[in-house]
């Protein structure tokens, strides 16, 4: 360093001062009711829902998991984890390219590949990095491409989208109307992509990806389906909504997640072999990383596998689901609509939620976490209860009588017995 | 859909054909040399290095991989990850925020936090999300903050910073001098973050961390240290080589992975529990995505915590490194300089090392993969070679004999013995 620079000390009292800032910002988080704690969890591997917090005697009973079908205990995928750890060992130790594309990852892919009716389908390290890397990569390097974009995608779509730094068009939520406007608006010359979900997690409700299809067909547009909160739960072989309505062929793109209703972890699309190809040789967020290891990729392989082949975990599914909504619902309990296995409960404050979760945790052993903004937009915090096959009829029982009492004693309307 | 617009369907004729437009990519990256075809590799715990490739009667020693010491494979690790598994399942289940903080993700960041000598620790999916996320929140919600890059940084620096949309000033490759040039120019009051690497896994080089810190604190800068190809390796308990110089107090952020020597996956943030707090709360990179499998968080902590208290494994590398870096120059080998335990060999033409590399694997059952653009500058194609402690001595003689017969039959100049 030049030692003449020492005379400019003074100058810098005015300096940035990072740990006043920090300070003020997350005391603004928690001015609004949005700072977040997380509850520490000790999951038990057999008796799923329960799970331990520290400084609680008794177990709680988790109602809010996305391991939707509680697949991150089935004895199959538990065993091909372990049975991998010991023929490969834990981590992949490179890269795909360098060392660390293994047979798992190979069989895995093939496995989802064949899920969803695609020629070839690639791994990611979480359904985050897969919308963010694919949408990147496809809308940044096809030339000229302008992407539609649901108004309620996810934000890793949302990151994706931005960082391709393509040609945007926002179009509201569900309304194929406003899609096909946007469209007819535009060159059809141009390329096209056309992105959004199955499942909104936030809102419970369903693309329409029949109509989706047909605006996009005509449109001679590529689509790009999410199918995270789907993939496992609908359809004969549980490869989402696409599947269960008949469509899957028509997407360009489907994307899931291994980390949800197939308990295990990681993200990844299906699709032709050549734009899978294209993918793969161009995505950093892709290139330049480690590998999953290999013994959750033989994890989710197992768990894909089995939902593909067994029905049994679905209907339950379908039925307890069916069973807390109704509940619920006849309870006076504010649901929000939904068409799917998500139970959001509308609170719209989000000090309350946060207060009613804490409660329903401290008071009940029932734990729910508080959804609030940016998840949702301000003023609609709720509670979002995802029910499982293995929560029990008193687990249900519990449950019912628990979030009556917490809202009651807040005060908030409890409706009239249906 | 507007079933008048059938009539403007003719117009598409012109439209894009995603299958040619990827088509003619692929095409020209396998014109270029630059196309990746994946090795399958199946690693065989208890015999690392050792792999067995589909379509191969014997073997292949792998000579390329980021497990540097092996630790994918130490029965310390292999337990953990089996325990945790018994003990709490496969996947996490949730975000950390929504059901997925289980006591394996805690005692992870603790013990990370430990190792660096700071206040927390934050861990994401991968190394490659964790400069990205902690990056692009940092840069971007830091208001007004310059960001000083080394020319040289990883593609997922480069990506955070980019996605920070903060303004960026690129440092000549580990020059101070030009770094505190740049720095001088600016407004003083402005916050600043000099982003920079410890080992330079191309290059195989060594940031100069005192002289960086020596300026950034001059001007009262904030410092992130990528150590992703450094922990576990140097330093008394592996911190890395901010530990090793003395220099680990003195660091805003240290960034480290769990994927290379530590042998599992997943990248991590060490600083002070605000800036920690911060991150946490902003990055939609660490937000929005469903934790860690707990086994894969307790597999990194056993590694952690066995090679913070074991310096067996840094000392055999340490050992075997210089002995095959002197071994093959002295046959004569382009060995690049290296100040680290990487050994790059310079080719210097894509299809070559590309040629080059087949023949290592189907001559002698070495496999090494070559490096091309991107991740190098084209003309400066090369292998990089990592040896771990777990090469035997007939290993490292065998590889240095087929380099040298494969170098030889290619016409490549192999210098004089030493």
């Amino acid at each position: 360093m030049d030692p003449s620079l020492g005379s400019r000390r003074a100058v810098l009292h005015g300096a940035f001062d990072p740990d006043s800032f920090f300070r003020s910002s997350l005391a603004e988080l928690k001015a609004d009711g949005r700072y977040r704690t997380f509850l520490e969890l000790e999951r038990r591997a057999g008796a799923f829902p329960l799970a331990d917090v520290p400084g609680r005697q008794d177990s709680v009973v988790v109602w809010c998991s996305n391991d939707y079908l509680g697949m991150g205990q089935h004895p199959v995928v538990l065993n091909a984890m372990h049975e991998a750890i010991d023929r490969v060992g834990t981590g992949a130790g490179g890269t795909r390219n360098i060392s660390g594309n293994t047979r798992d990852h190979v069989l895995l892919e093939r496995e989802l590949a064949d899920l969803h009716g695609k020629e070839a389908a690639l791994v990611f390290a979480t359904g985050y990095v897969t919308n963010e890397a694919a949408l990147s990569t496809l809308a940044g390097l096809i030339p000229g491409c302008i992407v539609y974009s649901d108004a309620l995608n996810h934000a890793s779509m949302i990151a994706g989208i931005r960082h391709s730094k393509a040609e945007k068009r926002i179009f509201r939520h569900n309304d194929v109307g406003d899609l096909e406007r946007l469209m007819a608006a535009d060159d059809p010359a141009r390329p096209k992509l056309v992105c959004f979900e199955s499942v909104y997690s936030m809102d419970a409700d369903v693309g329409p990806i029949k109509a989706i299809c047909d605006v996009a067909e005509h449109y001679s547009a590529m689509t790009y389906l999410d199918e995270v909160h789907a993939v496992g739960l609908y359809g004969e072989r549980g490869a989402g909504v696409a599947e269960r309505e008949g469509q899957m062929h028509r997407l360009t793109v489907i994307q899931g997640t291994l980390g949800k209703a197939f308990g295990c972890g990681g993200g990844y699309i299906a699709a032709s072999a050549l734009l899978i190809d294209f993918v793969r040789s161009h995505a950093p967020g892709f290139i330049f990383t480690t590998s999953m290891p290999p013994a959750v990729a033989a994890a989710a392989r197992a768990s894909v596998a089995h939902l593909k082949a067994s029905s049994t975990e679905r209907q339950s599914h379908q039925k307890i689901v069916a069973d807390v909504k109704s509940r619920l619902k006849e309870a006076g309990v504010p649901v929000m609509p939904s068409e799917t296995h998500l139970v959001p409960v509308f609170v719209g404050d989000a000090h309350l939620v946060r207060r009613i979760s804490d409660e329903l945790l401290e008071q009940h052993g029932i734990y729910i976490q508080p959804i609030n903004y940016p998840t949702v937009p301000r003023g609609t915090e709720r509670l979002r209860i995802t029910p499982t096959p293995l929560h029990t009829g008193e687990q249900v029982e519990h449950l019912v009588e628990a979030v009556v009492s917490v809202f009651q004693s807040h005060g908030l309307s409890i409706g009239q017995a249906a």
